[in-house]
């Protein structure tokens, strides 16, 4: 199974919603082309980001239909097939296969957990049902457990799995999991999902990011990529510190917390610069306000992404 | 809406199968009777101990059928509407309530996680979904967010939950929920979700239990209600001992831990006793063996729930 | 070792500071004084609610030598020996044996966390340095680790301890160290940490409690442990609702969270019956004020502890 | 307060112990020589590696005494004044001042925790008794609060703190810390505790780092913060991949857990590397014996830190 597609910055898409909670079709044509030609190297659908536990099953199947559509084979797409337990995910599997997309995105069991056993079992379980190139997430803040480095290079050697993308935010692990990946023969493409740490990541070695931030800015991301493949590491870091001081507009939020506040953000950001016509959210997250669009507004001026004059969208 | 039926023991149906892993109707059937015939005030299915979580959309409403058909009216019917995030669950509220069930049982939100705010807005939003009777079902093992007291007393005034069934482990706040209700003119149901300490909160004035050990000694958690209810709070205790004894058969499992070692544990001892006819798992979780299977047994027979000189089934 | 006398109700004494920080003594021996009046059957000093933690050594073994003389004889004192790790925790113990107390009261080992080899390793050489009677204190909320029913009672069977303190909240694992205990011919004195649920730990089996909030409503546990002894269930209950609303205090405290809540609103209501001549905290935790001074004052009067008419102290 | 001495590699000293548990001398002096020796540019007694929590007083004060003694003023010593509550703390500053060391080290206060107020008002409260540069230790692991950037850089503006020592895990937390400390005129000396992810954090500006590894290859972090100094990036993530493999040895202990594991590995490499004479643990924490060592040897040869042939030491 050929990876080599896999690499360099595949940003999962923050979907655009209209004020009543639908697919805004035009936003997000807007907003994958303006990824695709700043150079990002693919697109993760139906991820943390792009709202995937708050879709229903038809609303998940519109978006891979729609956005197959508009990628139309320019880059890479990943799908995440997210669902509590084994037989769940393959049955999403088998669905989001259907839509045409060139890989899949699945996490550890969640709800109903178990030990390392059953972890294991179930990323072999999925395999058995798909010919896709798989990718397992490492999410424990959503599903509370941690994948061990030793087993996804297993998994990796036994072509069960392809790459692994890494939101844990254990670089400890991470730095592992790249150095046993080495050591078995490159099985794995790694990607980070940093937005904030992605210099030292690459800097070890990974094969690539997965930043929701590169949905407001892509083409940092894109040169802070090809910065890496050129070994100019100073350049690398101070893209970076560019891009951690836009990633305060999460830490600015303060009507509310966890996701409505990080994607909250993203959504608020993509609606000033002009990117989605709203921020609205799904169920039963609520769409940011006053001072929180104002403070986002504030970071975005201060990295350059909105101009100083620009007013504030209501 | 009155919910004065949802009062007494009301287990967590577990779901017996197949070598095949599928639904196994002939145990299911005989299971279900037993429960009735024992004397349990109702019966809950597609809880965490139903495997809602390891269940296809079609093998949960497959499972919903077949249950309502069974029990046929003979005593109240629960079901878990157990998904991500709002739309998911009120998509399975809606579906659920097609097959004729008498009242949903819906977690917070989990996955991706809001705070306070978003948990008190996802029930409302799932209200104005359906008009059956709706309990919100506390589980922070599953959903990791512990379910305010506060909050569900006002979600009960304002007639958006009928009742909690609280398997947080959190007696403290299972005490303040108990006397918040009665303030408020007692409008929740109030059932624990304890096996072991069931005693304790009927002295506190619980309204009831949803233990899953019921399944395997249904006479037990009825007399024990039946004593509650006549004061006699010694027998209440003596049969509570009993029972706890009982729930060492989850503590002896060495072969895993979790969902495997709780839920397995009853699978197994329902197959020794012959109400089931394997102790089959689904995936990504394997059926107990060997030891544990024996260990299981050995705690059965001192409970005197199978004859001491009965073989070990294989 | 005989361990009868550690039975009943045994409060976590509360420690009044002057304005200074510094011990109160007058407001000590009135406190000790009513608790011991009201019929409680031995007292705990040095325990989380007694500010352990705060306490420089000096400070710890002046509370100790006041303790010891105010109480005189008339009912057996604890004392905490709480510190980080074994060979620290032996210090304290030897320091606190010269001070003349009846029982000693260790936690496991905290801040480097090992496994369950080392926490039973490190009572058993606690045990290598001291004749006293000593307790297993499992307070996870403060060391991090749950102690397991299982060694425990091993523990006592092996003389080691000689009794446990379980604040742990997991009322399921304390019905199983009950249990357990039973079966090992009751080595163990069991007192429950509960403030709010102890009417289900007297039901299960419990030999007494260590509630903090009978620094306020001494007379109130003292009844209810006289109830239990009777068998009086439905009375047991009932004071157990009363004393359960009197810990709403600690509810409604706004201005802080953790143990300047809860200590904190326990020292404003001592200060506000006049038990105590200050709320005063010991460093860095401030005294409540305000609407917090208020909301607990309400409780008060409420519960019946303070006349509907009394003035605030300020 | 001049804080430039506190800059580059700052090893916490593992301590050695004779087979009877105290303080081996020898062994201290030599592994101390070896480090400065090697080229570190500071070291820190009683951090957590340095088994502050195991350490009775009297034995802690020991430590210092020799420590600054052998140092002798050829690097700039730091002491670790780790205990649960505020004025414990200061009685541990006190004492350590006493002994002629150049900063203090403090953790948040643990064991009775409060909220973010308790924290800021913990330093403020050491910095009245002490006139010495004094770092923040930011170790949720052990202390189970996760130190806040934003009131970091201000405790740093206020001069109430000079450094802080990272061992939080949390890279993104770190970076948005260097970023805010550059914006303030950076008062503050940032130090990542990390062993395997140091590249990263030099990256991204970190002013040194204080890596337990240290003691066992502290010549290959040396080179490494001059490669850093340098701007030669591709060396120092090279030096970083080899340290990060001999980092694998605490991977591989089977026996135990936490600490055991953690310092236990380090002292048996130290140990088998001739630099300690003995691999002792203080209670409850057992040295490690058979394939542990035998595991850890390995590692040890794998990384050049052994001689291919060298035997097993006994």
């Amino acid at each position: 199974m050929d990876t080599s597609q896999f690499r360099g910055v595949i940003p999962p898409v923050v979907i655009p919603l209209s004020e009543k909670k639908t697919l805004d079709l035009e936003a997000f044509d807007r907003s994958i082309n303006r990824m695709i030609e700043a150079g990002v190297d693919g697109l993760f659908f139906l991820g943390s980001s792009g709202e995937v536990a708050f879709l229903t099953d038809a609303q998940r199947y519109h978006v891979l239909q729609e956005a197959v559509a508009i990628v139309n084979g320019r880059v890479p797409v990943l799908a995440g097939i997210i669902d509590m337990e084994t037989m769940r995910v393959v049955d999403q599997a088998k669905r989001a296969t259907g839509f045409g997309v060139d890989g899949l995105v699945a996490t550890a069991p969640f709800y109903a957990l178990g030990g390392p056993k059953e972890v294991e079992r179930h990323f072999r379980a999925i395999r058995e049902y798909t010919d896709l190139p798989l990718f397992a997430y490492d999410l424990p803040v959503c599903v509370h457990t941690k994948l061990d480095p030793t087993m996804l290079v297993r998994l990796g050697k036994d072509g069960v799995i392809q790459g692994v993308k890494d939101s844990s935010g254990d670089d400890v692990a991470f730095r592992w999991l790249i150095l046993e990946n080495e050591d078995a023969g490159h099985p794995l493409q790694l990607l980070t999902g940093h937005e904030v740490c992605v210099d030292g990541a690459y800097l070890a070695g990974a094969d690539g990011s997965v930043p929701g931030l590169a949905n407001i800015d892509p083409a940092s991301y894109a040169e802070q990529w090809k910065a890496a493949q050129a070994g100019d590491w100073e350049r690398v870091k101070e893209i970076q510190d560019h891009l951690a001081r836009l990633m305060f507009m999460t830490r600015r939020v303060k009507a509310t917390v966890g996701f409505g506040a990080g994607v909250g953000a993203f959504k608020t950001a993509l609606w000033q610069m002009g990117v989605f016509n709203t921020n609205q959210m799904r169920e039963p997250v609520q769409p940011l306000v006053g001072e929180d669009v104002e403070a986002i507004v504030d970071v975005l001026k201060a990295g350059g992404l909105m101009d100083p004059d620009a007013p504030i969208r209501k």
